[in-house]
Parts: structure tokens; C-alpha cells; sequence
């Protein structure tokens, strides 16, 4: 089975929702049989690249609220982030454009280490004070994930590397209709939206399983062209196939 | 969209359906947006390491045929490769245990070169004279496909190695009903089994792409923990949440 996790790493709900979701994946019964697969959404894709700034002066000046109060906005998804046990720091922490961390996490998951990249991002966003917005600590956070620093370094200069596959990522999470994140699909036949509570991953975990069916498409008479376990390899009739 | 393919690389009908695939892939309009994933499946998976022999000789005994009626068996499917454009060499084709393979091709998919493997080794195995069951023959198809070659003879050295990879693509082909291959899976929901006619594929993927719907879980009050598009990350009233 598969799970596909649309996120941004800008997204506190993201953050804290991908800890409930391994909660409730480790109470799954077939948890070892479950693939996992990050998936890029923007929250503000339109995000200037360079135009970093404080998340908690962001959200003041958006909902007009005073300094204070975007601090206790903040606070209320710090508690939630801390009873899962993560780090969440509030007043020094950046936001800007996320395109580039998505690129990387592209190139990750080509390499075999878009896990790795990805909990370094959050830890690094979230719970310590390196800001993801810049380039330096992106590139070294891309090699303690594993990485080559060449390639990493010659995706950071080509803009147009991994984008694609980030469109491509965003224009499936809207046919999906995913609006916001995280959104979490289950061998694409079941959806989860929202950082919800560990049981409701683990019982849509569970639906997922018991849904599990195959419909036939296409021929299937025994000139099917099919190898079977027993080693025989059926030929099909002459012209039965182009 | 995620097509996934189940093959063993001693089935013919496996790679020549993946170029009858590749074809029905190239003629769908939303080819861009499929990922495919090719999974392990082994004809014969009691098969001893190291016990190979000639693949017309197999057939000769198993069948109780002569060797001329054994070639003419194979001939028959080398018809449907060269229609395909393939190379099928018959006479120096070796057959043995697959079991390396499939962990080489785990090892390339964690490093992001599952493809570039599996197209050599088909060609290595039936269109060239080189025998996949052969290790050094499997160090430079590795190398060949870009893998490092430390890495690639530590994968063949230590037998448990990808191994539980392979048995859990294997498992899961029997969940899933398959009793031979190829079996392509189209997001989890539709299967097309056998190397069948391009046009079948073709129509498999219009009918998955059509039927692409997702069925909401878990709870989804306006307290879900969601970040959405707008910027705004709702924080639910304390205590909805573990």
C-alpha cells in the first residue's frame, strides 16, 4: 500500500501531522508493507524567491493583529506540536518562498533521501534557529541528508531543475482536490486532510487495507501473453497482437 | 498517476510487454503525469543460486519436447519481440535463479535508477550474449545503469541485502491476484494482466485516469489542522486532538 503526503514544509500542520501520521502508521498491522511518498504543495506559491521575513510579523500584518497576539496565534500550534514531542520555536523563525525546498526534496527522492531531507527541513524550519530560506543551510542540509553537494548546488542554480515535478505534484493535488495541507492519499482511493489525531490515520490505514480490490481492464482470453509460477509462457495465436 | 509492474526478468512476455506498455504509454495525453514503478516478481522463485543452464534445454525437458520443437516454441515469441523492435536471441539464453536481480533493481530504485537497470538487463538477457546470472555480468549492468560499484558487490555479497524488498513485492502480487506476469497495477484500482496489444494499455490508463476519485476519512470539522492556501493555518480548540 501507499501513502502520498502532500505538504509544505512551511506548514506547522504538516510538521505535526506527519509525527501523528508515523504514530498512527506504527499501530498499523501491516505497517511494513506501507510505502511512503512525499508529495510538494505550496502554500503561497506565488511567494517572491529572496523575500523571507518573520512568520510571527507575517501573520500580524495579515490578520492585523498585534505583535502579542500573533505570538499567542503561534502558541496555540506550539502546544499542539509539543505534545507530540517536536521542537517548535516561534519568534525567530522565517518564512518565504518554499519553491526551492521542494526542488531539493525532488532530488532527494530521486537519491533515495527524501525522508532524511525532509525531517532535517522540518527540525531545521521548526525546532532549531537555521532559517530553509537560505541557500547555505539548504545545501548543507541536503548533504547531511546524503546528498551530493555538486548536484545539490547545481540544482539550487538551474531554476527550472525538479520544477516541473513540483508543478506536477501541485496540478495533481488540485485534480485531487487537496485545498490545503496536509492532505494524505491511501493508494489513491482514500484521503485524510488535516494533521488529525493518530487513531484517524491508523483507521483509515485500516480501511485502506480492506479496500484493497483490482478490476480487470483490457483482454484477458489465455492468449493473454502471460508467464505463470509454473514457468510456462503461453504464446499467443498468430496476429492476436500487434 | 502511478502505474506499477510486476516482472521477472527471465519473462519474455515481461519485456515485451514493457515495450507494448511504453508505446500505449506514449499515445495517452496524460503520459507526463504517470509515474512508473516496476516491481519483483520470480517465475520461479525455489530456483537454486548458481544452478543455470540454457533456457532451450529447460523447455525441451519440461515440456518433453526435442530441442528443435523447443526452438520452435521460442521462435514464436522472438516473432513477437522483433515485432516490437526488440533483439531475442534463443539459442544462448540462459535461465537460473532471478533472486540477485531483483535485489540489484531494489538497490537501483532506492538510488533512482531502477529504470536504467531494468532496461539493461532485459537487453543483457535477451537480446546480447551475457548471462544476468552471472555476477560480474550483474557488477557492470549495475555500473552500467549508474550505480556505485562498492555499494552494488556489498548488495550481492550480504544475501539479505533487498531481500525483504523482493518478498514483499511478491507478497503483495498474490494479494493482489496476480498469478503471472507481467501484471500491471494502475493506481491500486485497475489491472491489466499479460503483455497485451499497445491500445489495451492505452484504454487502461484513459479508464484509470477517468475513474480517479478520492472517498474523504476521518473527521473533517473546520477544527482538521489544515493550512490552506490562503496562508491560514487553523488551529483546533484544545483537546480535539491527541
Amino acid at each position: 500500500m501507499r501513502v502520498e503526503i502532500w505538504s509544505d514544509i512551511a506548514c506547522p500542520w504538516c510538521y505535526i501531522g506527519k509525527a501523528r501520521f508515523e504514530k498512527g502508521l506504527a499501530a498499523f498491522a501491516h505497517r511494513d508493507e506501507v510505502e511512503v511518498v512525499h508529495r510538494s504543495f505550496e502554500l503561497d506559491p506565488g511567494h517572491a524567491k529572496g523575500d523571507t521575513g518573520l512568520v510571527v510579523d507575517m501573520l500580524a500584518a495579515k490578520y492585523g493583529r498585534s505583535r502579542t497576539e500573533a505570538l499567542a496565534m503561534e502558541e496555540g500550534v506550539a502546544a499542539n506540536a509539543r505534545s507530540e514531542g517536536l521542537g517548535y520555536r516561534i519568534e525567530g523563525r522565517d518564512h518565504g518562498s518554499t519553491f526551492d525546498i521542494h526542488r531539493l526534496l525532488h532530488l532527494a527522492k530521486a537519491r533515495g533521501r527524501q525522508e532524511e531531507l525532509l525531517n532535517l527541513a522540518y527540525r531545521a524550519n521548526f525546532a532549531e534557529e537555521r532559517s530553509v530560506y537560505d541557500q547555505e543551510t539548504l545545501v548543507s542540509l541536503a548533504v547531511e541528508a546524503g546528498l551530493d553537494e555538486a548536484e545539490v548546488r547545481g540544482v539550487l542554480a538551474d531554476a527550472d531543475a525538479y520544477a516541473d515535478e513540483v508543478r506536477a505534484d501541485e496540478r495533481e493535488a488540485a485534480e485531487l482536490g487537496a485545498n490545503g495541507v496536509p492532505f494524505f492519499v491511501l493508494d489513491r482511493r482514500y484521503g485524510v486532510s488535516g494533521g488529525q489525531p493518530a487513531e484517524v490515520f491508523t483507521q483509515a490505514l485500516e480501511q485502506a487495507w480492506q479496500g484493497r480490490t483490482i478490476t480487470p481492464v483490457g483482454t484477458s482470453s489465455p492468449d493473454a501473453a502471460v508467464c505463470d509460477t509454473d514457468g510456462s509462457c503461453e504464446i499467443p495465436q498468430a496476429g492476436a497482437h500487434s
